[in-house]
């Protein structure tokens, strides 16, 4: 058996409510700060990472490309070890490359890491329009093999 | 009606094909990197990031935790900005806290810089352990109620 009864909606319903006050919730300690909802899904800069094991060792790859900058996070052991800065001057080389001027701003100051730090992502910077880079570098095996794996996972990583 | 009827497994099963083959993808150019997929979904190091309009200004937040040191980047309109050391003395204050050194590593190098810094990120070396911090700051308001609103804004990227 089915009810097929049938009421009357509309007439005789109850009056609509005065208009629905809205409080928003602004702290007296900080009136400027208001998250907005619409804006907390669209970074400002965008990052990619990627982990994989490179010569045996889990690897941990992240790139942030910033306006002037792109910042490059090669970790192992989850160590951020060496901070290389890497700004391109005015000189170009002979092939009309911009030259890159290394300079260790944390960690050890080895005639080594600039090598490798330039190895590593010069092609960054020249692929980026000739921003500067910054590199926390913390890898085992400084090896060519080395650079050239770890250069096939920042490029995996391209925000640029 | 159910159909209830049997069927004997195994006997008259066909034979097993002969023991397959796995070929591994070797690269010739890098022997050293094998990408582990087992391991790409495991992070060495854990991020967390916001975007929330701060003093009016749409504001990036990414918090990075090194074994030892925070990477706190706070970032408007794009910019990496100054990069601000923060590294605990072994001297401790009155009331037991490390002291902090901060030292400016990239950009203009101001006396308020220090201080806001300090304001700022003090908290996340005291949390973590008084672990160093590295600090990418490009905000446009530097008053107290900019720094107290910023401070939020980490806190919800806590990964110490």
């Amino acid at each position: 058996m089915q009810d097929g009864g049938g009421r009357r909606v509309g007439k005789g319903s109850p009056h609509l409510p005065p208009e629905a006050k809205v409080y928003f919730d602004v702290s007296p300690v900080c009136m400027c700060h208001r998250a907005v909802p619409a804006m907390e899904g669209k970074p400002l800069v965008i990052s990619k990472e990627k982990t994989a094991v490179v010569c045996g060792v889990p690897t941990q790859v992240v790139c942030t490309a910033f306006s002037t900058h792109i910042l490059v996070v090669v970790t192992q052991f989850g160590k951020m070890g060496t901070l290389v800065s890497l700004e391109p001057s005015n000189v170009t080389s002979d092939v009309g490359k911009a030259v890159l001027t290394t300079k260790v701003l944390l960690g050890q100051d080895e005639p080594l890491i600039h090598v490798f730090a330039k190895n590593l992502v010069a092609f960054v910077s020249q692929e980026a329009g000739n921003r500067a880079v910054l590199l926390a570098l913390a890898v085992k095996d400084k090896s060519l093999e080395g650079v050239t794996a770890l250069k096939e996972e920042i490029r995996t990583c391209q925000v640029w």
